[in-house]
């Protein structure tokens, strides 16, 4: 069968591999598509190869159709499915206590272990959720990236009627937008993007773009109180400078991008107005099962989101062209072609 | 009638001035007793000058006796009394929403309004509450700090069995940690003054002190899990950069300390774990009621805390006393003798 391989930065390799054999418990899938996240770019940029072994097969944004499974599974071959990437430890902290997809011993599949990038990938039953007929295949590929979004959310408690700020408004920034319009929230993102502020338009969010005064515009739509909830989905230190200036007294911040380096927060700020700031991270069952039931429901609006889809043996263009930003929303790896 | 007045950064001047006549709703005082704070150390030092005018009588932390009290209002001659220092607009998003000590126009007594370090002061009589009998004047003039500490705990939702890190164990810190430990959950302060851990360990507090490691007492404390809790009192970057290291997943960090500047947080670190960290700020009149029903049962322990007690006169010399930190907690000014 047909893989992909991480050689080390910036290095991918498409080759010739055995195809995997379950083993007790597990099912084998046939991926079809896989999205490119973040954090895979980080794995190309080589930022976790302490985590992700050379030769090793990345992607945890994957649909799949079962090849092989268990007949006390209850899947059957052909039935598309997701992953929920997730092997844990079962005995720590955080699988005692409810939040299992926190183990402190957490392994992510796709990333310290296989993913998806292959033809073919075994996983266990316990970890599929079956996709919804009506959603056709890149609408089911971001069934993961909307069940974070699902995960922040409910995270941040958002209600309806709240004024949410989204700083960023990527394929995470855009889905935790339309979860909380959902909610009934007031919603604006903040976007410098063209290319993004574009598409966000079409989705019909609310968008600040370039050029605009951010706080000031919050300011005045909130009346001077300032935001319920904003989530801070850049990734980037001005983001994280600007963010404790939008919130309400005992209003919510989100920390929802990765920031590699600590960056200065205003703690004054916590202080006189009793902010509250919290990280989220990946998601509960429940946030996928809320997932499949918005996308499934039309309550969140996939398909303009994936802006390119390309084949496994372009991973490297792939990569080069989700890292540069610029006209790209969520890229697809096809790797599979529907029977 | 004695006062003393704030001249600018480092000084201040005690004279005469006429007694102060209440007006509607208004008890006239005379004070007894007046905590030092933090933020009295940071208007000494000029940093609030844009809130404290010169010739501003300074002073939030005080035990007082009615002098005159309207027959309403049901406070006689001679009560001894406590000050919820506050005054609030009633109108904006933080009064309507029930959260009025957050007041985005708050004027606080003794810092943006006169306060107690005079004679006689005038104060509205709903911003009062009744001393039980049982406790001396001392302890009485330690209420509102401890009002401080029981609103700290309860928003940061301490529970039985929780553990607990309280990093800085002034006054603030040490009322926390012991109404931590009254909710039943484990408590370990952090402090490196020498005086100070010897009234903590003479309050029953288990310490870690100087030349420790508190993140390898925390990791061996906790098995490995993380503190429920953690308190930040110490105003300081290093723990700052620390805080977010002791915490287990999904756990609190409680901003309680004030950082004049934009300090570098692990952003990362809550993403990994899910932290939260929020601001805590004064006090609901609820935290008042809690704090004189635990000072009353002898919940905690408040004598030692007073480390020092020094006539009006004095202002300038316990300033200073209390700014160098050293052999000192709590710095009392002893407005007038109960007669």
């Amino acid at each position: 069968m047909r893989a992909s391989f991480y050689e080390g930065a910036g290095r991918f390799r498409i080759g010739e591999a055995p195809r995997p054999t379950p083993a007790a418990g597990e099912a084998l899938l046939r991926v079809r598509r896989v999205g490119i996240c973040g954090t895979d770019l980080h794995i190309y940029q080589g930022h976790l190869d302490h985590r992700v072994p050379r030769g090793g097969v990345i992607g945890h944004e994957t649909l799949a159709e079962i090849a092989e499974a268990p007949a006390v599974s209850g899947f059957r071959a052909g039935e598309r499915v997701v992953v929920e990437p997730l092997r844990v430890c079962g005995a720590c902290r955080a699988c005692r206590t409810g939040a299992a997809y926190l183990c402190y011993r957490l392994k992510v599949l796709g990333v310290d272990e296989p993913g998806g990038m292959q033809e073919y990938w075994t996983v266990p039953t316990a970890r599929l959720l079956r996709v919804p007929a009506t959603l056709g295949d890149d609408e089911a590929a971001m069934i993961e990236p909307l069940a974070v979004a699902t995960h922040d959310v409910r995270r941040a408690d958002v209600k309806c009627g709240d004024a949410v700020v989204v700083l960023g408004g990527g394929p995470i920034g855009a889905l935790i937008a339309m979860v909380s319009r959902h909610r009934g929230a007031r919603v604006v993102v903040s976007e410098l993007n063209p290319f993004r502020v574009d598409i966000l338009g079409k989705l019909g969010l609310d968008v600040v773009g370039p050029g605009r005064d951010l706080a000031a515009f919050v300011e005045e739509w909130t009346a001077g109180d300032g935001a319920d909830v904003v989530f801070e989905v850049t990734g980037n230190a001005a983001a994280v400078t600007a963010m404790t200036g939008l919130v309400r007294v005992q209003g919510t911040l989100s920390v929802v991008a990765i920031h590699a380096e600590p960056l200065p927060v205003d703690l004054y700020r916590f202080f006189a107005r009793e902010l509250t700031m919290h990280g989220s991270r990946l998601y509960a069952r429940d946030d996928w099962d809320e997932a499949i039931r918005l996308a499934a429901a039309g309550a969140v609006t996939l398909a303009p989101l994936v802006t390119r889809r390309l084949p496994l043996e372009s991973l490297p263009d792939a990569m080069e062209l989700a890292l540069r930003g610029g006209p790209a929303m969520k890229v697809l790896i096809e790797v599979t072609v529907a029977a």
